[in-house]
């Protein structure tokens, strides 16, 4: 038996695309003998799809879609996931489905019964869970089709009482199929492969497992759709961060032994490609072509400005540095150096007027009043207004620079450089973000070596250093990840003994954190590579007193 | 039996405030001879906590106040709502409970069983459901304990499959107690009396309902707790938008009959107290006292200024009307009059000299271009500037002053005049702002007649109105109305035939809806008074390709 994956990169309520996508698969799936071809979950819709969900309509082009993909399974079998009606009086009103359509024929819809609701989650916002639990015979072959979530409940934390898998079993399966909608994080790609091998070697079966590929918004879909053989080794894995088609010859008889070699790793790289992919995906599917980044001689933008012009090509990310009077000269050189280093086309627009015809403007009303963070935030909202009036004017979309470390403090300024339809590193750490440049710089000087350098600085007065007002990054970041990833309180990060690291220290970065819920709650989207980024998957109240 | 409904104001996360606030109650009702006191869902750490619920220490220090609350409850029983471990080894690490507890003793812990997971709602993210059914004897009484949703599975709307009073009603119960957490849209008020007096009618016993009071953040609980005979009749309700305390002498041997008289009604004055709650609180919470209006004359800045001035007292509002070249002197004796009217501090502050600087320094880099929309946004982002720097120099927070029905289309300017802390009225559709400003005016001209008779316009080119880039207000408030709250798609809504709409229409403010999505994503939370407002209830794709 020919058994197809399908890791696809589809758009989220683009029905009719996603379906000639599919329908593409299928008659190259027919070419090649495939018996059954896999589809991810929800592909026909995209994942996630959202509120869109809540729109009759939009379920019942999707069902008119499932209708012209069962007209074209002539001579195959296809697995593809879609919302359904689920047609109950009592409960919600959508299943997460899975429809295996074989020779023009429904075998068999498949619901989802794990519904995941936490992070970047709200599938039991949308869904009803299944309760009901049978295998699909097809060629001789017992098949035990779950989706995504259906084979997570397994190993220690167990989040649900039902495991699907433990129900399919008792029907003696020959093979798992998963249909997943499984996106990236750094330390997720490492947790799903043995997951899913843990489910093969649990079960004693093979498992064919289906992600899909892509970014959406914020939520970056990593693919690596896999085979894994019945003792638990991962016979073929997919390509990352890329479309692919792996079609796979088995049969239950069969024993397949470990081929695999080039396993990713947590690495930076697979961080910097999600980032390249993320940015990529988010323009294409807008429909925009270019973009414009502030460009201050420091390290954040820079980085940002690589990785833009990696996905949009350098020509088409135009870099602004606007200078205040307290910039420094080498900053100016160090962001026209990595302009031209890329081969992206570079201004400098000054700011010192304008900032003075604002104080100007405001001198009356503020007479007698001490020059304050006023003045600092007003160096950068005049940076903003420039870089939208650049995106108005020529059509470019501005990039976010903020990283994770200063968007978590408030070291940012709403409206100013916290502007952007897109936040690229705002889920990376300030020492990642110097991993990152060096990774960058892997074959040679990309990222001027004096913007790895220098010590950071927001220049937005005489001499400033970011260390002025925070701790050193590398114990910044520390306690941020300990507070944000690890959630755990001051107490708990007090008693871990960090070096450098006192209580007052720790109860004050806490502190800064959650006063500052009400400035990212205006941030942009911000590509996800963690498994705690702020937006979607962090929802805190903006008006509370919990000292933590 | 004396029972008395405590219906109060708490802060999220503010343990240790939330829990003398709920002694100070027991204490009183002590003096008062109550035998049963009853607190609202969720009391000890506020309704709704959100993502504090993932710090285990969050939970811990619930349950060390639950251990305080029971110490004091010698000779009376209590009923408080607080999150609570689960101990499952399967399922959810908590749940939503109500602790019972009577003479120093807990009776009995009512887990609730049916999560919202809708609009704002996200209580699967985090809660286990119950599944076991008891009830509480009490004093010679079998009380029917819930909380919230929990009576919500009646009425042909069946979005649970368990209704739990079914389950409890097995065992006879004499009178039903919920606690609730339950927020003012306004429909919402009739739609929560007309579903708790079914309850009672349905199972033909009593039921005293305790909901809390008070905004937080975008969220507003308008309290209205009540008790309900067993025919259905509302026989006492607590006061809106205000702490109340009721006691209610009740056994179930009596008949309770109606006096209850003065019902709201659906009426813009609620909504008006709503938002005048929402304000305050906001503040109030947070810690800020003062606030700063962009007041541009229109009607959109008059009615949140008056709303301002009530919540927080007319001189802590500062009004700053900053005319450009394309203001009318009308615009500005306006503003100036609302602010004589109401008695707020008023500056006027051009922006013309700003807005020349920035098309100066921007002159080379846009140099051959049309002027176009960019110069538009140019001003009120200027505007938006000023606004930031009075905040940030006198720590008075802006007040946002879009509607529903611009921010809907995106006829607004990111980091323009979409700044602000709080968004105020961008819940009310633009024909709703206007019989807002008609109901402040009700005992005489607060808001200038000229303000509300004038056609809108934005001013920000020579003789602009809003009716050259949009349909009439009211027809564009009723499609949006169909489209957003109604979740209809263009053919629904042209086949309603309204008057002076077409498909081309339809078509049109649909795709700006979507598209604005991105606007929406970095605006400022919303004070929700409708059942579908633009926030925390509406999470749609940025990145989509649906044609609705």
């Amino acid at each position: 038996m020919n058994i197809a994956l399908a890791q696809l990169n589809y758009v989220i309520g683009d029905i009719e695309g996603n379906t000639s996508k599919i329908l593409t698969q299928i008659a190259k799936a027919k070419q090649q003998e495939v018996d059954i071809v896999v589809f991810s979950e929800l592909a026909v819709c995209g994942y996630p799809p959202k509120d869109l969900l809540d729109y009759p309509s939009f379920i019942d082009r999707c069902e008119t879609s499932l209708e012209i993909i069962r007209q074209n399974t002539e001579g195959i079998a296809v697995l593809v996931g879609s919302p359904s009606w689920s047609g109950l009086t009592k409960g919600k009103k959508l299943y997460n489905s899975a429809y295996f359509f074989a020779n023009r024929t429904l075998l068999r819809r498949i619901d989802k019964t794990l519904l995941p609701t936490y992070d970047i989650f709200d599938e039991y916002r949308y869904f009803e869970p299944n309760e009901v639990f049978e295998c699909v015979e097809y060629m001789g072959e017992k098949i035990a089709v779950t989706i995504c979530e259906d084979l997570w409940n397994i190993d220690d934390e167990k989040l649900y009482k039902v495991t699907p898998m433990d129900e399919l079993y008792r029907q003696k399966p020959s093979v798992m199929i998963n249909l997943s909608g499984s996106p990236y994080s750094y330390n997720h790609v490492e947790k799903r492969r043995t997951r899913m091998q843990l489910n093969a070697k649990t079960y004693g079966i093979p498992l064919f497992y289906v992600n899909q590929v892509g970014g959406n918004t914020d939520i970056l879909f990593d693919g690596g759709s896999m085979f894994i053989n019945r003792v638990g080794q991962i016979v073929e894995e997919c390509a990352f961060y890329e479309e692919d088609f792996k079609v796979i010859t088995w049969d239950s008889k069969c024993i397949y032994k470990d081929n695999h070699q080039d396993y990713y790793d947590y690495d930076i790289g697979l961080i910097h490609d999600a980032l390249v992919m993320g940015v990529r995906d988010y323009f294409t599917k807008i429909g925009f072509k270019n973009a414009v980044i502030g460009s201050s001689g420091g390290i954040d933008s820079a980085v940002v400005h690589a990785i833009a012009a990696e996905a949009l090509g350098a020509q088409n990310v135009k870099a602004i540095t606007m200078p205040s009077q307290y910039s420094s000269t080498g900053s100016i050189e160090d962001a026209k150096k990595l302009a031209d280093n890329l081969g992206s086309p570079f201004s400098i627009i000054p700011i010192k007027e304008v900032f003075d015809t604002f104080s100007e403007t405001l001198a009356a009303e503020f007479a007698g009043t001490e020059s304050n963070v006023t003045e600092e935030n007003l160096q950068a909202r005049s940076r903003g207004v420039i870089l939208m009036a650049y995106s108005n004017k020529f059509g470019n979309m501005v990039l976010n620079t903020s990283n994770k470390s200063e968007s978590a403090v408030g070291y940012t300024t709403l409206y100013g450089d916290m502007c952007g339809g897109l936040s690229v590193i705002g889920d990376l750490y300030k020492e990642q973000v110097y991993e990152l440049a060096r990774f960058i710089n892997r074959y040679g000087e990309v990222i001027p070596f004096e913007i790895i350098n220098k010590e950071p600085s927001a220049e937005l007065r005489p001499n400033q250093k970011d260390s002025d007002s925070l701790p050193p990054y590398p114990i910044l970041d520390k306690i941020l990840f300990y507070y944000i990833e690890e959630k755990k309180g001051w107490r708990e990060i007090v008693a871990m003994k960090i070096e450098g690291v006192d209580e007052m220290l720790v109860r004050k970065i806490i502190q800064l954190v959650d006063r500052n819920e009400y400035k990212r709650f205006q941030a942009s989207p911000t590509l996800r590579i963690s498994h705690k980024a702020f937006g979607t998957g962090r929802r805190m109240p903006i008006v509370a007193r919990y000292n933590h």
